[in-house]
């Protein structure tokens, strides 16, 4: 993860999620609210778009696992080495520990659409677990750093912890689409904010990363999280807009893309 | 900001914001209780001050932001001096953000209230993320000053974070008058204390500041923060008695005055 | 409050106060349970000893603001020294803060027993608000003083703060018993706490104080609270125990009995 | 406490008990889908159930408090050592505190399944108390040590107030069987994490103990406590599938193993 692209990757793929799960919480609430026949034909729409998302986020965390195991440089699944007397590679089992989490959450999503008498609020409660354990990974792991790599750091944990926070308190209330939304655009903030975190610590003009010990920096970054988060709300409002207006059968063909969209997805895995 | 001015103002807009805000919240109250044929209107009739209200704020954000940013001494939308290589007036972006997330609150209000598709709480959800935002920003604002100047700021960053707290808590929960009375208690807290802060920090009559390092200054701060908030308590107290004992007819007076009200503040813009 | 009177009068109201509101709370518990037509009288009946609590309450914050203020060495509403410079004695305008809380608290009991129209709500937020206003203080209370002394206080605003904190959340949901008796025992438990602070920092028996720097005593101190605590829960259970095995007449008598001692209390002042 | 043995016992237990409380709360889930006439004799086993919990639980307090109180070494009921002028072994107190608040809540299961009038969320205020408690007295017990051991500790009191905040929140919302694994899955944590504590501290092998001053340690710790966290969730979803996917006389032949298994626990006490 040390350089530019370990943190533009994961930052993309938060994007892509975060705005697809808008999509997916807007398109929901809009056929509850038609409630025709047509109804039960999307039910079991979204139930297939749940199950093919938990195979592809199962099949990623796979693959990034394997991949940050078994590439040149990767632990290769050693945890210990006896000889030097130290630890192999922490970083890249913090890495394992966050995507076999998301794993989790995968599997999760596959049963409790495919077996009816599972608890909807299981998956739930798996993200939440999920985004938790992100973010207890997160908090320790910027030991020994300087200021600002801490604080931006810190602002990681901030936006995650809230994200769970958020799932976790949506154990105890029904739903309801505002709640959501609010999760999906902390989602859209933690994509971003990687990209943020990547030009700060390895700019990729290949310049000198900026000063971190400077005080105004920090200053700037804490405003600058705000715009992100602003961003954030407005590309959802964005995305309301154009979802709600669009009509009827352009939200079925909505669903069906985003059903295709995951089963590409599928494939290239 | 750095004079009594600078406090007084935003300290000012606050209160009057919140008084109008209390009246709103228990005027609404008593239109629901009577429920008669009358309750129609009175929708209605919210609903146009709801967009009056919003127009406003959005203005007042356009206003405070270009005013922040093309008066002499203002940054002119330059973020970085590349010459100097150091940040531009980050005390002035700093405003800029909380004005944003407060416009963006106005935008909502107004979406909100003229397309009835959309979730009410909507307008709450933003309200909490201002108020989030505005604490963040805050508590990142007083890096190396003097001992009492972080405390007064530290209360403040406690009413603002507690106001955006009870915002975030109203989304789960169905409206009560009580909690919306304690949002309103603590934003008019918030008025009263910024205002406190311009005395303690910009002794308006000229003469010299409180000592910075005395702790009995920080004693006597932390009793008048409670007296603050007695005050705003009586304050909505009375507003409470006063607007429950008029006679219907003054009631409906007094909406229209709000509208009419709003409309003069439009009109001076 | 810098001797042991000082500690030990407020820990015996506070011990009397959550019996009493124990009782009662149990009490209005069972008359809804048996919902007979004598379900109206006691609703009357509990009307009735709300005001006269609210009148107690109101009556014993003026005591003792008044106490406080105009005894000999007290400071006479005098705020500030000008000619010392300094504050004039910020410990008795400590007491007289939270006194005040605690009054509005009273003023708000009676209101809402007269007036039927106001949400009885309203007593909660004033008693959470009382608390929390009461924690705060506290927490500003100790600069500067031992390690042992520092502790105990902290756990003082500790059980303060989670008091104010359930009467918080009570607002955001129907009322329950099980909460309701949380409430009465942390209110028993910071009373037996006072007594404790009491015995540690100003030792009756006119021996030594704690060795305020050995943390051996800290370690004591913090199981020792733990027992204040079992001792509150059973007390509670035991009061349950004894309130719900009174036959009914018996049960009515203890309301009266409330009310009576009430009035004595309230003919005493 | 001071060796292996002393942190695998708990935590055999804890996990027993974690284990055993998730099989009944998914085979009340299941009995209360089914809602046959079964259902009115299932609900009388549980009582039953709960009762011997109770007992047991009771007993197994009073077994623990007796052995840590008058095994040679324990402190013989006496707290404060005159002679010498200080506390006598206030780690044994410490656990003695803990014990008892279990053996509270044994007293209230045993109270609210024999008497039908006591609300049953007692039992669960019960619960979240003690593992407060518990949380509490952890908290103030690692002063001075070095900083592996605070930071294996400061985990084990995460793990023990999150399950205690579950049980808090449980209070004010109905019951859900999402919420309730997700605190048994807390109390298997807790359980594993005791077993960990007690290999890092004191390596049963008779090696010697971790280096407490390598940051690497805890870094990998860490990890470490998300690798547990991830088995109780796995472990929980075993128990899931195999008590869901038994057929019925199966799974009352279940509930009858587990009142079996606990008179046997009771036997042998």
């Amino acid at each position: 993860m040390g350089n530019f692209k370990g943190h533009a990757l994961p930052g993309s793929f938060l994007l892509i999620m975060g705005i697809w799960w808008t999509i997916k919480c807007i398109l929901k609430y809009a056929f509850k609210k038609q409630k025709r026949t047509s109804y039960l034909d999307s039910k079991a729409l979204f139930r297939r778009i749940e199950i093919l998302e938990g195979i592809i986020s199962v099949g990623m965390t796979l693959t990034g696992i394997l991949g940050e195991q078994f590439l040149p440089g990767g632990p290769h699944l050693i945890l210990y080495d006896y000889q030097e007397g130290q630890w192999v590679q922490l970083l890249s089992w913090q890495h394992f520990t966050m995507y076999f989490f998301f794993g989790l959450l995968g599997v999760t999503n596959i049963l409790s659409s495919t077996i009816i008498s599972l608890p909807a609020s299981f998956s739930k409660l798996m993200l939440s677990n999920a985004l938790f354990v992100e973010a207890f990974v997160f908090y320790n792991h910027t030991h020994g750093r300087e200021m600002l790599d801490i604080f931006v750091h810190k602002l990681l944990v901030l936006v995650i912890f809230s994200a769970g926070l958020v799932a976790f308190l949506e154990l105890f209330t029904q739903t309801s689409i505002t709640v959501e939304l609010l999760r999906t655009s902390l989602i859209l903030l933690q994509g971003s904010w990687f990209w943020q975190i990547g030009f700060v610590l390895y700019p990729p003009s290949g310049g000198p990363a900026w000063d971190l010990k400077d005080y105004d920096n920090i200053m700037f970054l804490s405003i600058c999280f705000c715009w992100h988060y602003a961003t954030a709300i407005i590309i959802v409002g964005a995305i309301y807009a154009f979802v709600t207006w669009t009509p009827l059968p352009l939200k079925r063909a909505l669903c069906l893309l985003g059903l295709l969209y995951n089963q590409v997805l599928y494939a290239t895995l």
